[in-house]
C-alpha cells in the first residue's frame, strides 16, 4: 500500500465535520477503494472551542487557514470555508503556491475567481477540483467531464437551489403565497444568512455558471447569466401552470446556439410529467445533453452535510488514486471568453395578464403579439368578477426579444391592467 | 502534448462503429479533454467487406481479434464483440496478457468471468473497464465507483432492460396482454436474438451482477440473483397496480441485509409518483444510496450505438488521462465471496388470487395468511361475474419465504383458484 494522503481541511462548519466524519468512519473503506490510506493531519476554522459533533483532537490545529496550507504534512487542502474572496481565496491560492491539490465546494469563489485559479493551479501542475460546489451530492461533474467525456454538449439545465424548489413545491401544495412560504423556510433554517443567495436565484447561478463553463469549455462568467429569482412567482401562476400540465421551476439552462452560448438562472415552465417537473422539495436535479449519449438526468440531494461531504470525497479519492484533470474538464488557456449574451433560442412562453373587461380588450392583445411577430398555441380567458379579466397565453416558439418587444406593445393598448407576466416553457 | 492513446477495436457492430464514429468527429475535443490524442490503429470483426456507414479503410484490418490486441501499434484494446466466452474472453486474455489496458461493454462475460479477469488484469497491472456494460449510457459505474465512493452503500436498484421496461409500459398504455406486445417488439427488432435475454431477464442480472459486486464489494456471482423475468405479467396485475397507486417494473435489487447480500431481478411494484415509477418505454433508471449522501437516481438511454459508445468512450478518456481503477473498485483479493441468497429483507407485497364464490372463502384465505404469520394491509374483492371472484391483497412487511409458505397453505383451503400471484412491492 501507498503513502497516506494527508488532508488538512479549512472550515469545520457542516460540510468540513461531515468530511472528518466521513474520514474516521470510513478508513478502511477509503483505503481499500483509494489504494492508500486517506487521513486527516491538520484542520483550521475560526473557533477552536467549539462543540461540533466530531472528535477532531487527532489533528493538528492552525488558527490561520494559510499556515494550514503551507504545512508540511499537508498534502492536499479542502477549503470549505466559503466566501467568494477573503480567507477562502487565500487559503486556495497559498496551497496552489505551495503546489499542493486543492478540493474545494466553494462554487461563489469559483464562479467569480475559477478562470484565474484554474490557471494558477495549471501553471502549477496541481489540481483543483469541486464537484462539491455543485448540485450537493450528486455526482455531476463527474458525469459531465468524465461520463459523457465523448460527448458535444448540446444543453445543460437544472434545478440547484433546493430551498427555492421547497418553496415553490410548498406555494403549490398548500397554495400559499410566496411571502407566506419564505417566512415559513426562514423559520425552518432553510435560508442562507442572505436570503438573497437563494431566492434571487445567485447560489444556483453560480453552479450554472460552473457547469456550463465544463460543458462548453468556455470560461466560467457569472455575469454573464441572465438572472431572476422566484421572488416575484404567484400561485395563480403556478395554479395556472398546472391546469396547461406544466410546473414552474427555478431552472438553469446553459445551451449552445448560433449566436453563442445561452445562459439563464430564471423561473420556468416545464411539462408536469417531466422528471424536473416531478422534482418535489429540496432535490436537485441535473439534465444533460449530449450529441452521442442523448439525455442523462441525475437526481440527489442538493445540500447538507452527508451529501455535500460525500461529493468532497469523491474528488479526494480521485486525487489519492491520481486521476488529474484540468480543473474545467480541458486547458484554461483553451477556454473560450463568452460576452453576456440574452436568450436568443426560441421557445413557447407562458403570459399571464389583466384585461380591461371591454369589448375588444382581447382583439388588441393579439394583434399587439402580432406585431411583435408571436403567434398564439393556445388561450384562455378564465371568469372574473369585477372588471378585471385574466388572461393566459401561451404562444408558439419566439424569442425572450420578441417578448419584451409585445409587452412594450400592450402598455399603449390601454387594455392591459399592471405589469404581465412571460415565463418561457423550456422543452425536456 | 503526451503520446496518442493508440486503440484497436474488436467488434464493429452497432457500438463498435458508434466508438468509431466518436472518435472520427470528436479527435479535438478528445485531445482537448485527455490532453492527449486518441487515435484508433486497428480493427477487427467477423466480415471485412460489409458497409458500416463508417470509413474504416484508414485502419489495420485483423481477421483474427487476438492478433489485434498483440499488435505493437494497439495500447488499448476495446472489445465490442459480446458473449460470455469464445473470442470476446480470448481477446480480453490475449490484451490482458500483453500487458494491455482493456475496456469492454461485455456484461455477460464480466457477469460470468469478472472475478478471474479482474485478478488477472490486476496481476498483469493493467486496466479492465466497463461502463458501458451496464445501463448504456448512463455513467453509473463511475457514479458507483468514484462519485460515491465516501459511501457505504445500502441499497441498488434498477430498471436496466428497456426492452423489458418498453413491454411493461406498451402493455398497461395500451391494455394489451404480453404474448401481443412481445411479438410488436420481436417485429420493432427491440429484442435480442434469443428473447429469454431480455424478457427472461437476463441481460438485465448481467447488469445487476457487476452494480452489485462494486457496490458491496463482493464477487461477481452470476447465479447468486434470485431471476424471474417479466413473462408471467398480466394486464390485470398491471391494472390491479395503477388502483394501487403502484406500477410494475422488472427491478433489480441489492442489498445488503444481516444475512447477507440480497440480489434478485425480477417484476416489483413501486409507487407511481417515484422516479421508478415515472419511468416509461426504453430508458434505464438506476437508483443507489449511501450512508452519506443518501440517494442518488440516474436516468438515461440504456442501449444504442450513441450512448453505448459513450460510455465506451468515457472509458478509453479515463485511461488517457491516467486513472487507473481495480475493475470492481476495489482490489479482486479484497472482494468476498457470496453466495446465493434469497431475498430476506421484509417487504409489503402485493398478491392476486381467484377465489371460488362461497361463503367464508375470503376468511380462510386470511386465516392462512395468518397462519404464516402475514399481516394484511389492504384488500379488495372486485365485482364478477360468474363464480370466480378476484382478490387483491397488500399485505404488511413480511419476507418471500413467508409468502410462499402461505400460498403453500392456501392450495389446502379448497378456495383458492389456479396460481395466486405474488409480488414484492419495493419501497423508493
Amino acid at each position: 500500500m501507498s503513502d497516506p494522503l494527508r488532508l488538512g481541511i479549512a472550515g469545520l462548519g457542516t460540510v468540513g465535520i461531515g468530511v472528518v466524519k466521513i474520514v474516521q468512519r470510513h478508513a478502511d473503506l477509503l483505503a481499500l477503494r483509494c489504494g492508500r490510506p486517506v487521513e486527516i493531519t491538520a484542520v483550521s476554522a475560526r473557533s477552536r472551542g467549539r462543540n461540533r459533533g466530531a472528535d477532531i483532537s487527532g489533528y493538528a490545529w492552525e488558527d490561520d487557514p494559510v499556515a494550514l496550507a503551507r504545512r508540511d504534512d499537508v498534502d492536499l487542502v479542502v477549503e470549505l470555508m466559503g466566501g467568494e474572496d477573503g480567507p477562502a481565496l487565500a487559503v486556495t491560492r497559498a496551497a496552489i503556491a505551495e503546489g499542493k491539490d486543492v478540493v474545494t465546494a466553494n462554487k461563489a469563489m469559483l464562479a467569480i475567481h475559477g478562470h484565474a485559479l484554474a490557471t494558477e493551479a495549471e501553471a502549477a501542475s496541481v489540481a483543483l477540483r469541486f464537484e462539491a460546489a455543485v448540485a450537493g451530492g450528486i455526482p455531476v461533474i463527474k458525469a459531465l467531464t468524465e461520463g459523457m467525456v465523448g460527448n458535444r454538449i448540446t444543453r445543460v439545465m437544472g434545478v440547484m437551489n433546493g430551498t427555492c424548489n421547497y418553496i415553490l413545491t410548498r406555494m403549490e401544495d398548500a397554495g400559499l403565497p410566496y411571502d407566506t412560504v419564505f417566512e415559513e423556510a426562514a423559520q425552518l433554517g432553510y435560508l442562507e444568512a442572505d436570503p438573497n443567495l437563494d431566492v434571487g436565484g445567485i447560489d444556483a447561478a453560480h453552479k450554472l455558471t460552473l457547469l456550463a463553463s465544463i460543458a462548453f469549455g468556455t470560461r466560467p462568467v457569472f455575469s454573464a447569466i441572465d438572472l431572476e429569482g422566484i421572488q416575484r412567482i404567484s400561485v395563480e401562476d403556478i395554479r395556472h401552470a398546472a391546469d396547461l400540465g406544466l410546473r414552474i421551476k427555478l431552472l438553469g439552462v446553459a445551451r449552445m446556439t448560433g449566436r453563442g452560448l445561452e445562459q439563464s438562472m430564471s423561473p420556468c415552465l416545464v411539462p408536469a410529467d417531466s422528471p424536473l417537473g416531478q422534482l418535489k422539495g429540496g432535490t436537485n436535479m441535473v439534465v444533460i445533453e449530449g450529441d452521442s449519449v442523448g439525455q442523462i438526468v441525475l437526481r440527489g440531494p442538493g445540500a447538507g452535510e452527508g451529501p455535500t461531504a460525500s461529493a468532497v470525497m469523491a474528488d479526494v479519492a480521485d486525487l489519492a488514486r491520481g486521476l488529474r484533470i484540468p480543473p474545467f474538464g480541458q486547458p484554461a488557456a483553451t477556454l473560450v471568453e463568452v460576452t453576456a449574451a440574452r436568450a436568443t433560442a426560441a421557445k413557447p412562453f407562458y403570459m399571464r395578464m389583466t384585461l380591461v373587461d371591454r369589448p375588444g380588450a382581447l382583439a388588441r392583445v393579439a394583434a399587439a403579439l402580432g406585431d411583435a411577430g408571436i403567434s398564439i398555441d393556445r388561450m384562455r380567458q378564465h371568469g372574473h368578477e369585477g372588471t378585471d379579466v385574466p388572461v393566459i397565453i401561451v404562444t408558439h416558439k419566439t424569442t425572450r426579444d420578441a417578448i419584451d418587444h409585445a409587452t412594450g406593445l400592450f402598455s399603449t393598448t390601454g387594455v392591459v391592467v399592471g405589469e404581465p407576466v412571460a415565463m418561457a416553457i423550456e422543452a425536456i
